[in-house]
């Protein structure tokens, strides 16, 4: 963990470097990823099925060990404990809700000039869904992928896992009940990704590829980037929160640790007006994560990635808040709306004392899915709009095309593009 | 150019094979441009420097070799000839209009368990335009990228284009002038790239980079997806012409020719319920293109990419379109809004036969950066949306955290994330 005091002569060169520090990438990956998706878009099935013997210890025979069945899901659905199943329901119906108000609107409207014009959106036909096995098998990261592209419209989709030596998460299966998806395939990894977006002899082809993943998943969805839409490239999680002295230091300490316990390379970030109150945070960080499950996790990542940064004026932190664009901002402050109003660059803002991240992760309803590694400067959370994509359309009658089409013909000679030209004037003739 | 009958024993196959065509791409690109990312990137302006030298034949030096000025700028749109000045301002006066519609609503409202939920849009900070130079020199591309970056309240727009043996083109600092962009760097290529997304001594870095470019530039752009955001990977233009046998085939004939002249590896389809039409088109294709001051390009596009499809029904035209998702289609027909309403995947739709493409890419309004190579399944073209970035926030109090906070911390547990149930359930103590 690093403190550093915005009054320090070094602070500039210090905050600068964790700005700028990059905590994901590795040529190794991109190498591996390369051969990986080059065997399964030449060899589709047989590919998918050697790769995922070798890395998941899982042998691709028979149709069940290929996929996963609607049944499956719906028997894992109705066995979870009754506390959990309406956790997980009351999260769908928060999600779908505020996910539902961000369906765009078309435009069609005909202006002064008679010239129709609007634009039209539509879903993509297909999505695939990247869902983590293993240690990371969340089946709340499930709802967030599918239930915007359910909102969206989206006819197809394709959920891809790994199932490591054949193991299953029924927490995952449960998810895919509720959020309606009949197609999972029991595959994972680079591979997945591929498979997805080439299409193979099982698994057709999609348009967008969204989900979380590892960095060689990552690198394959980045690596695919333009043969199918995907959602971002995604890398270690992080929090930034900006807290005065009046906080519950656990409290504090707890949110902090909450980004931590995901990842080694997550990093959290406090910003504070308070000295004591920060060693109040920092002892408490160390009490809890040594009672954590996830305890290596988060102390690697608080010692390695962890900063504390103390300013005089909780103000102060806003300018800070926008050059580390971080994926999540809480503002434990008594009156947090001028913060909020200042902060441009975030990828989801919780405000208030009693708005902890982890709400954001499950219940609350945006998406959990966020842009990382300062990416929010120019992306934002996963949304119905990926799942979507817009077509712009314009009319024109002989009297429109009178009223504009000589400039544009004007334009196209200007610009050497002769049949440009040719195609409105010889209409007006 | 091809000719296919859809009631022939081939066509599917025919057709497949066009669809899944890949007009761009090549290995070696990847690897050059690799190379100079990474030399811009550790060596800033002395390797712009030398790579302008080398591929433009323009030194940089004083102060002028590096940039142009808004007073160049001026002078040259005011030294323009009448009719062009006001052809580019009606451009740019229509284009404003249709991308102003675009900004998007921020939303901020509190639900019935008293949690407020919403999400503000912000421009980004900065983003990087890039021009291209030489034969390509468009200054209608500077409209259509600089204008929805000013419409989204982007405070700094920074231009990248080459000047190849220091010569520039007035038409394009007309637009730069007209467009209000006051920072126009002298460089191009994949370096201009990389400037803009690694910054260097002179040329601050960019949060998002669009524009067209060569394959060197739209390659650079993939790479660096990720560390900047960016419009779409670009591939070569392409159209898809729907058009019954009532049309003048001397306009259907300029409409394919003015997508073949853009580039040899363009694209232009017709598809045509009545064969006699389709071979006066063709005919007139011939006339018309050994006319053109592009006839070059024209020619071998055609003569390698150019199809015509004919079908028995025109109402068969909507499969095809979407399977093709072209990044234009033109209906010119005389009842288009069936055919309209069939087509989903298209990156702009022209309606009527009086809706030549061209005006699209000069003065109708909606953007002409268009999604090419089957990329309108998942892709739109660029607009206001390019340049911000939305950032979702949750605001609860302690009873609203009571309402909704123990069904998180329940998934919290289940996901084995005990920090994330802690930090909820400490505040609920």
């Amino acid at each position: 963990m690093q403190w550093l005091n915005i009054n320090d002569a070094g602070f500039e060169g210090a905050f600068r470097k964790i700005v700028n520090d990059r905590r994901d990438g590795d040529a190794n990956v991109t190498r591996q990823v390369d051969t990986i998706l080059s065997d399964v878009r030449a060899r589709g099935d047989a590919a998918l099925s050697e790769l995922t013997a070798r890395f998941d210890n899982h042998t691709l025979s028979s149709d069940t060990d290929w996929a996963i069945s609607a049944e499956e899901c719906k028997a894992a659905f109705d066995g979870l404990d009754a506390d959990l199943r309406d956790a997980l329901t009351l999260a769908a119906t928060r999600i779908r809700t505020y996910h539902e108000a961000q369906l765009p609107e078309d435009r069609d409207y005909t202006d002064a000039d008679g010239v129709r014009l609007g634009a039209r959106w539509h879903p993509v036909d297909a999505a695939g869904l990247y869902v983590p096995g293993g240690r990371a098998a969340y089946p709340s990261s499930l709802l967030m992928n599918a239930i915007p592209a359910k909102v969206a419209g989206v006819k197809r989709l394709a959920v891809v896992t790994p199932t490591p030596k054949g193991v299953v998460n029924p927490l995952v299966l449960a998810a895919a009940h509720l959020a309606g998806i009949s197609e999972i395939w029991r595959v994972g990894g680079a591979q997945a990704v591929g498979a997805l977006a080439y299409g193979t002899e099982r698994i057709k082809r999609v348009d967008v590829i969204t989900g979380p993943g590892n960095a060689w998943v990552a690198e394959a969805k980045r690596q695919l980037y333009g043969v199918v839409g995907i959602d971002m490239v995604a890398g270690p999680s992080e929090i930034l929160v900006i807290a005065d002295g009046q906080n519950n230091p656990e409290w504090i300490a707890a949110d902090l640790l909450s980004q931590a316990e995901h990842d080694p390379n997550a990093q959290s970030i406090l910003i504070t007006d308070d000295a004591g109150f920060a060693r109040q945070v920092e002892d408490q960080v160390d009490v809890q994560s040594a009672m954590l499950a996830t305890k290596n996790v988060a102390q690697k990542s608080w010692q390695d990635h962890g900063v504390i940064i103390q300013v005089d004026d909780i103000a102060q932190s806003i300018d800070l808040a926008n050059d580390l664009a971080a994926e999540h901002v809480e503002l434990a402050v008594d009156n947090p709306q001028p913060l909020f109003d200042g902060i441009r660059h975030a990828g989801s803002i919780f405000i208030g004392r009693y708005a902890p991240e982890a709400v954001g992760d499950y219940v609350a309803g945006p998406n959990h899915v966020l842009p990382t590694g300062r990416r929010a400067r120019f992306a934002s959370g996963l949304s119905v709009l990926d799942f979507m994509k817009r077509s712009s359309f314009i009319e024109l009658d002989e009297a429109a095309l009178k009223a504009i089409g000589p400039a544009a013909a004007t334009l196209a000679h200007a610009e050497g593009l002769p049949a440009h030209a040719i195609s409105i004037e010889s209409r007006l003739k």
